[in-house]
């Protein structure tokens, strides 16, 4: 089969010839690939930049972001079968650690990481995955229309249901960032909650969007923002930030438009952090990390995608087309997610 | 009456002739003080370090950190009476904003802080606070054997209390400097919850302690400490971390010692945490703000002092000795805490 | 001044002049009547149904939901000024007791319940409260619109809201009656959830007006209504359900359609639950009491009322004719709720 | 192998020679029982009391209470190996639905329960498992001693569990019979709260053992004993009841020792609650269900075991001398809990 592989870091993949994967393990599942969406991480990868976390054996297929149909499955899988419609949580657990006994999916002490950690991905014809990670979907769903809820879709979720408590009806949320993750975060707290919600972005045309898709209030981040916010709020900075960027400088601005006793969320990355323990204390403010979600927090998902209330701008390209893809998204040519269609 | 008043920055507070305060308004209460906590905090007032952000007008006097008997109260108290014994929750106040409906004391919209923020405190024989700040004690309950309650132990008790739900047992707690609110937390430990708890203090003396109110396991601040609580947590670090210190560098350290999906609470201050957030979200780590406490926290507090599940070592100085008490604790004389008795 | 007062049980009230409140506590507030709701409890009032749980002394005025304008304010009165439009949480509370302080204000211990406990209530010109009864509204609110939200709405409110965490995308809340609380109550679920909500009613255009509020599905509740909800729960039951009946049944009923490890939620009442103990524990179900509602919560619902999230159908009756709105609510006259303008 | 079969209802279950379990499943475990416990609940399944609720065909080994080393693994079982001491999990769960997805053992879709529903249980020399019912041990522990907390441990610490939140200190939690659960309940209110436990209890026999396990007071019932625990908690009932009778009565007298705004947790079953819906809303009580626990609540139980926190008072047996244990138990002869040791 063909799959999208990487090399040499600061390399192009190239989409190779490999073997098909097959179900050797009781819980194996291999599913035929539908969609495999492509992610800023994919860039990242490329750049070698995962590899002391990761510490990936190159060649691998990348591709963390899958959807599709179980092609094979092994003895003990029993909650799907082969030709079922499903979305893929990103990472296939144990099943048997505390985290995993306790849903916390993302913890799991043995977990591993298909396209990211040298574990072949989803970029391919076939993905060998484990029924863990399977959420079956109403066969009329096309994997290509979701699959960037497998890893997108569930951050962004998996961030606004933490935050759900504290917007109660009177608050506000801030999004920081538009773009793959923020534009279903904006639609994950317009479906959830009541609250106000303001959205930042450099891109007139990402605001645009946060406006169709539920935001109250939208501001250019032009380096007025924090003051923007702060003037929203009636000077106070919003009860939960929401940072989908987190990186060159949006980390501290983001603290700076959280007001006191509230949350500052953080969803991207890059960026550092600085800030004084007082102000943390004398404000009771409170720094909350965000990575990935639960299985169920996926399937809950889903749920708000089938009845329409989490909607995705995708734009399509051919597997063999992955280098062209992965090259508009770094020349930010591309509207929403780009998802490889095998 | 004497009070302890604070005439200018870097100066010797001293012991003035002023007058009796009285109750004007509807919920005024006058306490006569039986002890007033000596507390880092008048320390750093006296600097002037806290002159920026609560702006009060010179000379006022200091003590936050309060208990006595109800001297005087007007005419819409109901929760006390003349005689009573009562500890005083440092902010009075106002009882009708959002924070103070939702239980919020230390996030009132109006309040104020006497013996911080200009509003005379209770270095002093009478203070003038408000049925609010009063929480009634037995009668039996020394004023002086208590009052470190009032402030130390209020914020001690707070933050524990918040982390109770993560400290199920199988869990560690780590708590980061044993002194004055550090030696009340770790009873706080002991009393709420089943979990590891491990304290990191540079004074061996302090480590002794803390062993003997129910740590699990000490380590001295020497350098190779993060190391320690590693070792002692399987690699892993600590679920959540009470790091009473936040200054010279155990801010960082304490982030460090947390672990996955853990919890990192600041209680002290005046370092500043620096954290890339990609470290936030590679382990969904969280960063705790902790201020004062809530009333019925204070009262709830109490209900372990009563028990003597809560214990205070304290050193007593007349009012009138008010500087030596301040010049001891600043060249660290003090063990436990230093109350004035009027 | 004119007010509709009970002199005798079975007895109509009558509309009598009697004197004008007025502020003499510091935190008094006397507040101009804008709209007063009528509520089935007037009904069961006026037949003693809660003498022996108030034990009233007659006569006094009715009213438990009121809205107006600030007339007269005590003192102590902070947070509302003469002329501010505001809707009355139906208990004025003490603020000092512990109920209070965590901001539990339906169970103040001095609490007093003015139009059902022997205190004059709101059907009349004008009405005596406290600072703490008021939340301040935008000016441009008509108090005969909102004044139903004072009771029925914060009731309903209150439920949804403690339901909030068990309603996440994927699960199912019952609502059984569509009357007064019961139409709040669906576009409450509608603004704070994304779950699937099912209406129960005897009242064919009771559904009809649910189904245009948000509902899912509608159950005409013809004897069939438990196997009809089991049904559309693929057998389990729900999640949630709200029971805003609980009489006549609908108690045993609503435990009946409640899913394994499910809620209960008693809002309504007059019925008698009878569960066998293992019913119980098999299943891990909990019933839930609901009761008013908490101070912020009235703010956050009005939040929802400014918003045009929750909107209310009402008949307004001048308050001399509050005889024949008490008269037709008694014969299911009313469409929404009836509200005296006086 | 020998193992205590049931053949029929209304018969001595006998010590059959049977053919040994084996690991045919790739996450199958055989444990060699040291351990298993003589529940009530087995007395009630001889009487056929579960028939309609399990359906078991007869005959089938009863024991659903047990702890004993490892004997034979599945080829995919990674969490424990052949030699280690375990404790099981009630309830082989599938860890593919829902609940288990979100830790919520006691409500997997497809459990299976061994010793009660058919499947045979571990009153035998082995017992066929999974490995997600494997508590793995210290080696040092000896399953005899331990095994009661499989099933009377985790349920009475679920309960417990799910009731900290509520009791903090200054409140009160009443634990109604103090037999095989309730004396373990009471151990864990004493690890895991500060808040005053009264504990009732016909027998003052068992009122001594809970005064000594940690009982702040101890109530004979009497027929006085809803009077008494109201007298102990000011005329308010207590925050949280555990009610591990729930049966002859104890059901509403549990209900009406509940304070306003409390909880009345039900684990014990046989009787019937009758409660007015007036009752249930006018204090806003609750009733909350309980049933098993989690598996990683039995992790944390066995952690309070292994510190000593949780101790057992236990009778062991021969398992050839199973009908005596149980005609021991039906006695009323046997002293904490019946164990029987192959």
């Amino acid at each position: 089969m063909r799959a999208v592989r990487l090399h040499g870091y600061n390399e192009k993949p190239t989409v190779d010839q490999v073997p098909e994967p097959s179900a050797k393990g009781p819980l194996d599942v291999v599913v035929k690939i539908g969609g495999a969406g492509v992610c800023r991480t994919d860039l990242h990868i490329i750049l070698g930049q995962w590899d002391e976390a990761m510490k990936p054996t190159l060649p691998y297929t990348i591709g963390h972001e899958n959807a599709g149909w179980v092609h094979e499955v092994g003895s003990a899988v029993t909650n799907v079968a082969v030709g079922d419609t499903v979305i893929l949580h990103p990472t296939p657990t144990c099943g048997l650690c505390h985290a995993c006994r306790a849903g916390q999916d993302m913890h799991c002490a043995q977990s591993i990481f298909p396209g990211l950690d040298g574990t072949d991905g989803g970029m391919a014809e076939y993905l060998l995955t484990s029924a863990r990670a399977c959420v079956k979907l109403d066969p009329s769903t096309q994997p290509k229309d979701v699959a960037a809820l497998a890893d997108a879709g569930i951050t962004a979720y998996h961030a606004v249901r933490k935050a759900v408590p504290l917007l109660y009806p009177g608050t506000t949320a801030v999004v920081i960032g538009a773009g793959g993750l923020g534009h279903i975060g904006v639609q994950c707290l317009a479906a959830l909650t009541a609250a106000t919600v303001i959205v930042v972005d450099r891109n007139p045309a990402a605001l645009e969007l946060a406006g169709q898709l539920g935001a109250t209030h939208t501001v250019v981040a032009d380096g007025t923002h924090v003051d923007a916010v702060k003037d929203l709020t009636g000077g106070e900075g919003a009860d939960v930030v929401l940072d989908f960027v987190a990186e060159e400088g949006a980390e501290n601005e983001g603290f700076a438009m959280t007001r006191r006793a509230g949350s500052y969320f953080v969803i991207g990355y890059g960026g550092t952090l600085v800030v004084p323990t007082l102000d943390v204390i004398a404000t009771e403010r409170n720094v909350v990390g965000n990575i990935v979600g639960t299985y169920n927090e996926l399937a809950e998902l889903m749920v708000l995608a089938e009845a329409g209330k989490v909607t995705l701008h995708t734009k399509t390209y051919p597997l063999d087309e992955a280098q062209q893809a992965l090259a508009d998204l770094d020349a930010g040519q591309v509207r929403g997610r780009a998802i490889l269609v095998p």
